[in-house]
């Protein structure tokens, strides 16, 4: 009998507890035997593995039942706070929820989808969290990223779109989103009206460097029937994203590498705010 | 020459990569030399680490910087968000926010610190923030939970509280403590007044069935000079607690395993709400 070594470099376990952590994206709490039915991995092997990540906390253990542990709602909330970003759009954030009584989101691109690292508002019934993600091509913060993104990030963004949870008002050929991205870069913001999900619309700016790919965008977002796409809300959104971004740290915020050599961002509606309708950063 | 296999188990290399992730928890970003002194782990080792967990987008390099990456922002938040108690409880805590217009927290017990499940408003003075910690016997959450906890819990709080930050008002005694809890128990609710931060107060109540222990607690808090620690406030805090209790999904919320065989919580004000005050989940 040969006791055989189990996985054998670290980066291939390393790469065993990604898939072990990646089996609770859905269901939140799995046995053993679910956790190897999901990641294929051998009983033995998982359930040490699991063990030893109940120890580090990274996962809970209930009885029989494993959850993500604490240590992982500290790592991503520092993952959010520190990120430069978000700690120069924080204030704006909140101001432009006060000011339009709107869902707020601070959202960036990670591969076809947006992700959000920062929501505002106690409106419920809007439906995302901080941390979710969407497919970028049928939210209004992902056109407002993609307006300013090159051809291959674009023809992505529409493959995953379309694999992904879709309205029937959502974008589904390339024309229609170039048509969308088109009016992005005309007017410095993005309108989605039940695009994404049914009864909710958003607006959303892209946050950047004209001359840079948007490396973000911040949104509006509520009840379609109660909203009003005009250039009072469009005005607000915009100066929220122009204000981000001159408070951004030291003005070099991290550019997600894939956007660095993307379509700069126009010099039109992005570099004319309206000053009168400047979003005061007074707390 | 012996080719050395690394680390050898998978346990020893799932505690690599915490130590790795654990060096980010303070600076942010690092450089790979900045993180082998932290960690004291081989250079090369190290790096192939990293990098692996770069792929697994754990964490993100920038240039020769190492952050934390999207994907445990991902996992954070569905941790925190795949919480059956976070998930009764987010209704109530926005309410309480709307009625009182403070900052609003979900806490919960990690050893003998709170850990914050939620934080719900714009006041950006107050410095704390989700999957942020602090010592529990500075803080209203910390001693409405620790109220109803055993001994040895009790002398853990006050051993690691004394490392902690504090201000001149918090509590260094163990007699001070248990004259706190004494109070919390008689009335239901945790005050704090500067004990935490200077400038700042908090009101808690905690959340636990009466015949166990607190397993959460809900506060206020704000710039200590603008709040009113009266029975209106009070009302309204251990009202939103016993609602989260009510609405948690089966009744059966997890409790820390170290808190099963604690005190239980008292039968006195905690089962006794005001009716009026009753915070309703309108929405």
């Amino acid at each position: 009998m040969v006791i055989q070594a189990e996985a054998t470099t670290p980066s291939a376990i390393l790469d065993r507890a990604s898939l072990l952590l990646d089996a609770f994206d859905g269901p939140g709490r799995l046995t053993l035997a679910q956790i190897v039915r999901r990641t294929g991995l051998p009983r033995s092997s998982a359930h040490r593995m699991l063990e030893r990540l109940v120890q580090l906390r990274w996962l809970r253990r209930e009885g029989r039942d494993y959850e993500l542990g604490i240590r992982l709602m500290e790592l991503g909330s520092l993952a959010v706070h520190q990120d430069r970003l978000h700690r120069a759009a924080m204030p704006f954030l909140h101001e432009l929820h006060r000011v339009t009584g709107f869902v707020v989101h601070l959202a960036v691109l990670d591969g076809s989808d947006v992700v959000y690292l920062d929501r505002i508002g106690g409106d419920l019934s809007v439906p995302t969290r901080v941390g979710g993600r969407r497919p970028a091509a049928y939210t209004a913060v992902g056109k407002a990223i993609l307006a300013y993104a090159d051809d291959r990030r674009l023809a992505e963004a529409m493959t995953a779109g379309q694999a992904g949870t879709r309205t029937r008002y959502s974008v589904t050929t390339r024309a229609q989103l170039d048509a969308a991205l088109e009016k992005v870069r005309a007017h410095g913001v993005a309108v989605e009206r039940e695009e994404s999900l049914s009864g909710f619309g958003c607006l959303a700016a892209p946050i950047g460097d004209p001359g840079q790919a948007a490396v973000a965008a911040v949104s509006v977002c509520g009840p379609v029937d109660r909203m009003v796409f005009d250039h009072r809300l469009a005005g607000a959104v915009r100066t929220t994203a122009l204000n981000i971004w001159r408070h951004v740290d030291d003005g070099r915020v991290r550019v997600h590498p894939t956007l660095q050599h993307a379509r700069p961002l126009g010099l039109g509606p992005m570099a004319r705010p309206h000053p009168e309708q400047r979003v005061s950063h007074s707390a």
